[in-house]
């Protein structure tokens, strides 16, 4: 078959406009960017707030080096709703521009099943994050910047939480100090970057109902501490309005198609371990406003990703999912069931009836929300039927269907048995949605809950600074808030290697965040990288632009 | 009159489309940015290259804080050109992000003389610093990158050039110490970060010829020494086609509107120090292939700007201008007459009769160059006729005029006889454009040239370090390049407060630098800040969205 990028570039895509047509987008409220990407002026839309969409959640197992292909099953099922005469809206996350020039590879889906154009949707897009990164980094030099004139607030500079952010891989940039080289130029101190993914500005903006809930938010920001540990926010700071205002254009959600000509929403993408993990909550909003069914994702498995999307953005907007797809593989499963990345390629049915302990804990997970949950088994070469039949009988266990789905290779069509088992759980309303604990729980038991119920942890381990801060917070008024669980994507465990479906172990809070203006606390279990590195040999080294003007090696 | 921004926004804009086709854009090359910007894709434009069009350059006497409005009157003249019934096109820079939240004011013009849609074209316009910030900051990431893998080129950790930048105002990060926190952060070396104007991308961008030239000079830039002095290239790290794929949409020039529904191009924007200070050459050939007459604009005053320009644009572009206008104020030559800022309220036409020194001396520094020059006197209320005569007379002693100019106030209408009297001086064809040097001058003398003939020194001094690097970089095969002074721009000496029409005075060569990819040898000549800092309240503090969805504060 070709590769995502020959299949992306051979396709004709429509006009935006045409696509904006096909999704009940007035032409007054089209900004486009290009032929093929526009952002939607919300002001025009006068639907918007209606939600008269169904909404389907699409996640996965753990993830493995195999790939499961999330995104590509949540295009492949979009396209597939459709073409059963669904009208049906995807909700997706942006990619970030770091990754793409560190580990080839972009977040468009992949094979018949892609949002296009890829290629400018995997570089700036509409420039979305490099605004994020403007508002964040204004916020940082503020801070700076009121120390250097005489710090009126008291800022503790020790104690500023708030560090800058680039959308690159640049682990010179984890720590640095700054401020040196004499009195112009500030007061000495330790601080470092992010990549613009981890931003609190990402998180925010994917969580905010507007753009005056925006400009709220990030004022609630906490920055720093003050000698006696009184917080200093980014409204003190006289900050908020112009990172709302860098924000403005960037808060209107993204416009393209899925290779079929289906309309599709890609707005923000914040990390799915410091942060949530889900696109925007206002392009979620506009595509339940104009489309019977929307289909959006979490990022990670479901232990992660579904628990923080219920938990966290259902919760605060006040969404009821109708149902969720998880998404695996046989090698995915294999893995699980103790199989090596080199050994995939035979047959070993025995690995995957081991592995599918890991869908069948997912498959409870997602229930205890009250949200009907269906299997996608993603197809790849190689995969036998005895190895199929293993993942059906454990959908079956659960009393679920697992069903074969193969848009990779075939597009929509390839996932209509997919999406009529969608369609069909969705429309029976069998859902009743309830976020996992109530917001009156103590933090601390939040944590907790989590770890035991979706990790199946027979307890967390939380140093006494950390349940001090705790505390702290709770006595501040922030003691409703969910928490963001912030922990290895490859295991229900803090243990990357422990594949499966372990339970019993314990869960060590190495830290805890306050992120005030996006609204949870952040639980860090085990390391936390928030700015990759390079590779030995990044994916930059080969990109260029070839003789005919085409970007070469960039997937 | 009513403020800049609520000018711009009292106009009714023309859709894009329509500024394209009054341009002679062909609606297939025209890629929109939202509803009012676009770019123009190069490719779909049968004629570049061929440049019909007469070149006028806008320059200025020194800048003073009295404000000359180099801007504004080029667009004026645009406007008025059009008015007369010539077909005009103006090539602007692109105005920086980060001092709109510094220092109030934008860069887009003023009064009835502005490019519109002016908060847009003033924030992240369409996203092409972003990008330049992203290709200067990967290939900073790549340089670490390469040292943390095992350092196969050999870098000298201590020597390399290459920093990293930010559009942001933040003086903690003039200096600052990367690579802490542990052998799995890297190596830990001194750094800094500049604006991103300071970018050699930045200049790069603005004077390659095309795609294939942007790619060329990349590779070129000269990033760090080994050990033994080698230079390490960003070709070296295999980093410049990664960087200019993520040029490829940047370096399509911008096309917008004046007030008055001209067409204008604005495109890039280098520092006019450390750099050349103009706009794109892409966006001035694509001019000069569409239209008749072409205004473009340098930075700060002919000084600095007009002779970079000359030198260093139209030498390495082949460009030949036909007319200079210099702008001036009867206030900035009151202060370079020796009236304080606080006393320009009184008529004093024996100090605007001591400051046109300043302006009889760029007259003639621009006839250097076989540039005929006129005068545009941008009328500021409070000027009197007594005033005015000093400037005329002063003009009249050079052999040429000084006009006044009212188009702030009445847009094209203002500047009709300063029009009328640049397109006879265009169309007369008395222009014999060459360089104040030849390329084959060695550097030192080439950094002398202009100290003595320029800026009227009686000489250089340059220390024994800088003088091995210029012989070092003379026999590295660099010696043909350009300099590019940078110096203060408010006096033609060192000393920022010797305004009028010093000579003899020494200039003082601080530090030299190499910028291969640019194509020049920048000399460093007293103190340079390439990363401004926030005053002690910052503009952004004012900034906000209003209850009308309208951004307050910031202009």
């Amino acid at each position: 078959m070709l590769s995502d990028i020959a299949i992306s570039r051979a396709a004709t895509l429509l006009p935006i406009g045409e696509i904006a047509r096909r999704a009940g987008i007035d032409e007054a409220a089209l900004e486009p960017h290009g032929r093929f990407k526009a952002k939607i002026d919300l002001a025009a839309l006068p639907d918007r707030g209606t939600r008269r969409g169904k909404l389907i959640l699409v996640t996965a197992t753990n993830p493995t080096p195999a790939g499961e292909g999330k995104t590509t099953t949540s295009v492949g099922l979009d396209d597939a709703l459709n073409l059963i005469g669904r009208k049906t809206m995807l909700a997706l996350r942006e990619p970030s521009l770091g990754p793409c020039f560190g580990t080839k590879g972009g977040a468009t889906g992949g094979g018949y099943a892609q949002v296009v154009p890829m290629e400018e949707i995997n570089l700036h897009f509409t420039g979305d994050f490099h605004a994020i990164t403007a508002a964040h980094n204004l916020l940082a030099a503020m801070i700076d910047n009121h120390v250097y004139w005489g710090n009126a607030l008291g800022i503790d500079t020790r104690r500023v939480s708030w560090r800058r952010v680039l959308d690159v891989n640049d682990r010179a940039l984890r720590s640095v100090a700054a401020g040196l080289g004499g009195a112009a130029n500030g007061f000495a101190r330790e601080t470092g970057f992010d990549i613009t993914v981890a931003s609190e500005v990402m998180a925010i903006f994917c969580l905010a109902r507007d753009i005056e809930d925006l400009q709220a938010r990030l004022g609630r920001i906490i920055v720093a501490r003050t000698r006696d540990g009184r917080a200093i926010t980014a409204r003190d700071l006289k900050a908020d309005g112009a990172m709302t205002v860098l924000l403005k254009d960037a808060i209107k959600p993204n416009l393209v198609q899925t290779l079929e000509g289906n309309p599709a929403l890609i707005h923000g993408g914040p990390f799915a371990n410091i942060a949530h993990g889900c696109n925007s909550l206002i392009a979620t909003e506009t595509a339940l406003g104009l489309a019977d069914y929307v289909v959006t994702e979490a990022g990670f498995g479901a232990d992660l990703g579904a628990e923080k999307f219920f938990d966290i953005k259902c919760r605060q907007a006040g969404l009821a999912p109708d149902a969720a797809v998880i998404v695996t593989t046989v090698r995915a499963l294999k893995m699980n069931g103790g199989v090596a990345k080199a050994d995939l390629g035979a047959e070993d049915a025995a690995a995957v009836a081991r592995g599918v302990a890991n869908l069948e804990r997912h498959i409870e997970n997602v229930r205890q929300f009250g949200v009907p949950a269906i299997v996608a088994v993603n197809a790849f070469a190689g995969d036998t039927p005895a190895e199929y039949a293993a993942v059906f009988e454990a959908a079956e266990r659960q009393g679920t269907r697992a069903i074969l789905c193969r848009h990779w290779a075939e597009g929509g069509a390839g996932a209509v048995e997919l999406a009529e088992a969608v369609a069909e759980i969705a429309d029976r309303g069998g859902a009743s949605f309830a976020p996992l604990y109530a917001d009156n729980l103590p933090l601390r038991d939040k944590i907790e809950t989590v770890a035991t119920r979706i990790y199946r942890a027979s307890a967390i381990a939380l140093d006494p600074h950390s349940e001090r801060q705790l505390a702290r917070w709770e006595s501040e008024g922030f003691g409703a808030l969910p928490v963001c669980m912030a922990k290895t994507q490859y295991s229900f465990s803090v243990d990357p290697t422990l594949l499966g479906a372990p339970h019993g172990h314990v869960i060590p809070v190495r830290e805890v965040r306050l992120a005030a203006g996006a609204g949870f606390v952040v639980a860090i279990c085990g390391d936390l990288m928030t700015m990759p590195g390079l590779p030995r040999t990044p994916a930059a080294e080969a990109i260029r632009i070839d003789e005919r003007g085409q970007i070469d090696g960039l997937f």
